[in-house]
């Protein structure tokens, strides 16, 4: 690449984004924590996902994602269930590698168009915002099943 | 302001970040379309809010935090109530203005300091992600309620 032109003007910088999601899961990472172990793979309202189904989706697209932009390389797998504890482990171990992969993206790899996973097409922006996003979402219905149970939620605007 | 230095990298341009909120709002406004009329201000799951509450939360957040940005005036308000037709015609009416107002934010602007509504301190960016991001919070909560009610609610990934 040779364009000398100005590079595009910034909404958020990387830094700042990677520091917003990492915000955002240790508020997820609370939320885990506040789950009744006995209820986070058999609980659920209205038909839907347990939460622990739920926090392992979330689990296995965020460290993948980012590898994927890094590297090309696409690779999701979710176990059925996992113990709480081995999961806020592998949820502490992820925070660590998104910190290292996320080092490893030069700027302008944000707004390349890709296929992640193999089957969804988008500038990596939009897929990093999507499993952002969905973790939002998902976690938001984790807050109603568990004020649903009588457990008062952690409050969202807590992020550190 | 003399500093002659490069722009900050960009995760996501501004304009890229309004049609990612835009896209959003389109899922949003179509949950809200999906909702019972009879059971917006009346239904909730857990002792939680009814969605009808956090929809017009949401519409009270979303223009006026913009306008804050642009004119350092801020001004929230959300009515206890309204029917459904006219939440829907004033979100509409908010998605024009959210586009005219957001062309008159210097880019420069998002990494700015300010305090939103008197009591919120923090960047442009963060600001606004907050109010995005409560957004796709309390619209997952807008799921489970729907999906409790026996109605399917509209796709996630579906923005256009």
């Amino acid at each position: 690449m040779t364009d000398t032109s100005a590079p595009p003007a910034a909404f958020i910088t990387p830094e700042a984004l990677l520091a917003h999601w990492q915000g955002h899961r240790n508020l997820t990472r609370r939320l885990i924590e506040a789950f009744p172990e006995d209820q986070l793979f058999t609980y659920s309202v209205g038909g839907m996902r347990t939460f622990g189904d739920m926090a392992l989706e979330i689990l296995g697209m965020a460290e993948p994602m980012v590898r994927g932009v890094v590297s090309g390389e696409w690779n999701y797998s979710a176990p059925g269930s996992l113990p709480k504890d081995e999961i806020l482990r592998r949820w502490d171990a992820s925070t660590e590698q998104l910190n290292t992969l996320w080092s490893q993206i030069p700027p302008e790899k944000f707004s390349e168009e890709m296929v992640a996973f193999g089957q969804y097409p988008g500038r990596a922006y939009d897929l990093i915002l999507y499993v952002i996003d969905n973790e939002i979402h998902h976690r938001g219905q984790g807050y109603v099943y568990l004020r649903s149970l009588g457990i008062e939620p952690p409050p969202f605007w807590e992020r550190s």
